[in-house]
């Protein structure tokens, strides 16, 4: 079996180049693989930029290919939390020399397919030589007209989510305990192919007074926006996945944590001022999304209560954070 | 003395986005630390990613400072060989929960400290947990008018490049082997502070027929060029540093591998016709910066002869590449 040491950075570049070429001669006046790459841009660019790293954000039995497409997908989640339309993409990888030829393929087969489903163009990147992987994505896209921050939620508004929780953290439990029921192997399927929610930040973008994307976890994403907006929330209908939930029952995993301390799921959370409430339900399900509501701001800033079997507790703050001793347990 | 692990990934974001608030309000309609950030671009934006992995970019006895101020360096000479004008940065940063935290502030200072010399605002980025440290910088420029590619050098251009070769090559030479006397420290000085030829590109995408930065060495720039455009090089005056030559004397390190095969200087290799040369010389002149004419393009498609010790000899193509095992040993 071919490793990437016995073809050398050259090789690696020119498949990457050729698998990009015609796509890129559309998009630019430079080629692919000149030493900078020019872009058509709207008068305002929005960009994010998100690294994976094989040690801490890839798990053991994901496919190569599921990688590459769920690291475009994490750069492609914050650029839908705030409305943007995917141009192009810059991908920098950090590759191991005795990585399989065939598994540096996948990888790239991911990233590409992932970007082709958001509507953009992957216009260059960076190789190198490293002992993990490292994935490192930019996505580059067409801001919306109205950009909506994390900052903006009032008293009163409604808190929403463009989908269901926990079926993601079950999934990767199931994963990493060789689970294999059929409630296990379909929270597994969804967990590998998450969909950053592009269509929906676009429209929610004229409709929302805050938002933000779920990558670390719902009660993270709440936490960062009553922070921001100086708030608090009241969740009466938590967002449970059936999937989590039965998940839950059959392993005894514990559902709040698979719903609120998840993370690795792409939804985006809102706010949104109840007199347009309906009018952005309508068009999100126009561009084949869906919005749900599962509470309100309150005035009560840092505190989020959650309605659970029924009683309302009030949410820890422990998101996922990366550097302290825990997060290496995970 | 405080790791990283002590503070943990939201007191490093913060303090990250603490040092770049201020610019970045004047820059944006979104807040630093965002899920995403927009920026304001012309018609046309230039873009160019460049990563380096410690293990195999950082040689010891870098101060933290330098390695942050040669990874913006090292991004963007990419896109002044492209003309562009550094608008944004984003950083993507991989740190080891070990790594002190003052060796962490020294290297996001080196990281501004340089994004401000090349006039670009630092965004952004995303951090992440890693064994060694990563580093992955952006840049976001505006193109010029007119861009360069590497493909359009034509036989009878001049070509010539913005600086002189070898001392960046000794000075590494000098630090792995602690080599201190006054030649290595000049070497050493120069190698750990490279100028990316922000000014010089700008200008050099009026005249050059074709443009590269020198990142993997000034015999693969040669090289590089020579196979975009199909055809070769006679360099008649080897533009060695005077530096690297005393230090080639002193150590008996070969002044041929100094100047054409070290890498890590950050200048631009063009060709000019030549009846724009002097106009050329003259306009780069008037930025600060100088053009050394080298040779001439020849029409020997992937040849280049050098002028060296009183005959011409052929250059062999052995560039600085990732991935093949010798590149471990470097």
């Amino acid at each position: 079996m071919k490793k990437l040491k016995d073809v050398g950075e050259r090789w690696i570049t020119r498949y990457i180049n050729s698998t990009l070429r015609e796509k890129v001669e559309k998009l630019s006046r430079l080629s692919v693989g000149d030493d900078a790459i020019d872009i058509p841009s709207p008068q305002k660019i929005l960009v994010a930029i998100d690294m994976m790293v094989e040690e801490t954000d890839i798990p053991r039995g994901i496919s190569w290919r599921d990688v590459g497409y769920r690291a475009v997908t994490s750069t492609t989640s914050d650029i839908a939390a705030k409305g943007g339309k995917p141009i192009a993409y810059l991908v920098s990888l950090g590759l191991p020399p005795n990585m399989l030829l065939q598994d540096f393929e996948e990888l790239w087969k991911g990233i590409i397919e992932a970007a082709e489903i958001y509507g953009g163009v992957v216009v260059g990147g960076d190789t190198n030589t490293s002992s993990k992987v490292i994935i490192d994505v930019v996505c580059i896209a067409e801001p919306p007209q109205r950009l909506v921050s994390r900052s903006g939620a009032r008293v009163g508004d409604i808190v929403a989510v463009t989908g269901l929780f926990g079926s993601h953290s079950a999934g990767l439990h199931a994963l990493l305990n060789n689970i294999e029921d059929d409630t296990a192997i379909k929270a597994i399927e969804k967990m590998l192919r998450p969909v950053a929610r592009i269509k929906e930040g676009r429209v929610l973008s004229e409709y929302a007074t805050s938002c933000i994307d779920s990558s670390d976890g719902l009660a993270e994403s709440l936490y960062i926006l009553s922070e921001s907006s100086n708030i608090g929330f009241r969740v009466d209908h938590p967002p449970i996945d059936v999937i989590a939930e039965k998940y839950s029952e059959k392993h005894s995993v514990d559902l709040l944590d698979l719903v609120f301390y998840g993370g690795e799921e792409y939804e985006l959370v809102v706010t949104i001022k109840p007199e347009v409430w309906e009018e952005a339900c309508r068009e999100i399900e126009e561009v084949g999304g869906r919005l749900i509501k599962i509470g309100h701001v309150i005035d009560e800033p840092g505190k989020i209560y959650v309605r659970w079997g029924g009683e309302f507790i009030e949410l820890r703050k422990r998101g996922y954070t990366h550097f302290l001793e825990s997060s290496f347990s995970r």
